[in-house]
């Protein structure tokens, strides 16, 4: 399996949640699994939000950075594209949104994302985070398309 | 002025985000300023989303924590106690929501918050992130107040 983070240009792979060149950051990877994606990620000792458990602004950076690679996975299978055929497609956030049902104890996590809604450079996707068998918070993200004229110059103004 | 995050209980005081005694977090201080509360915050040049602009999840974090330390400045100033005369309630994250409105250069932020609601254990706090003069980001949080009883065992089964 290739992860979508992976098959991103080189000049957007530093995300420091998911950028395989941001040698400091989180380098989660995206996987699409039948239609769901998921990806896994082990905490540092040191990303508590009280002793024993996991801080919850890492988990909303995870939860935001799998629903970006889930965003160009899913654009690019419904463009019939398989996954490492080319670049991937690189989706921001415009909009995020984390419950937090219970406590994370600090240790793997699995996320599990699904496609919600797919219209043009729009997607939405919901994620379980989930602890052991147990899920722990849930997410839902908004992300759009970055036009493939930024791609070399990301975010100029507009 | 004394920032709330310096008045939590010793075992609450290690979050990643805003724990006074972990050494690897980011240890943002939120400071009450009139009827609203203010967080400063200097990213590392590795925390970015894009070379140049600030990491998506890291906005996600900070307006997490400081909304939490905001939870606490309201919930004491509408008990009539004066930040800094005994430890702070410790509020966690029930709901966050951050709208990214446009990309945020990496550089200094200032968050800016105000209470929305603060109805028993309950407080919602809504959050403008602004780089420069500009307003990047928009948060909303709703924070519920830890029992007392948990503060020695955060978390503890229930």
């Amino acid at each position: 399996m290739i992860a979508i983070q992976d098959t991103y240009p080189v000049d957007v792979a530093y995300c420091y949640g998911c950028g395989r060149l941001n040698e400091h950051g989180h380098q989660i990877k995206t996987y699409l699994v039948g239609e769901e994606t998921i990806a896994e990620f082990t905490p540092e000792p040191f990303h508590v939000a009280v002793p024993g458990f996991m801080y919850g602004g890492l988990i909303a950076s995870l939860i935001d950075c799998h629903s970006a690679g889930s965003a160009a996975i899913y654009r690019m299978v419904a463009d019939g594209k398989e996954i490492g055929s080319e670049n991937a497609p690189r989706f921001v956030t415009a909009h995020l949104e984390v419950d937090y049902l219970k406590p994370t104890p600090l240790g793997p996590v699995r996320l599990v994302s699904r496609k919600v809604e797919l219209k043009g450079r729009k997607v939405v996707v919901d994620t379980d985070f989930i602890s052991d068998d147990t899920r722990t918070a849930t997410g839902s993200a908004v992300l759009v398309e970055m036009p493939a004229s930024m791609a070399s110059d990301p975010f100029s103004p507009r």
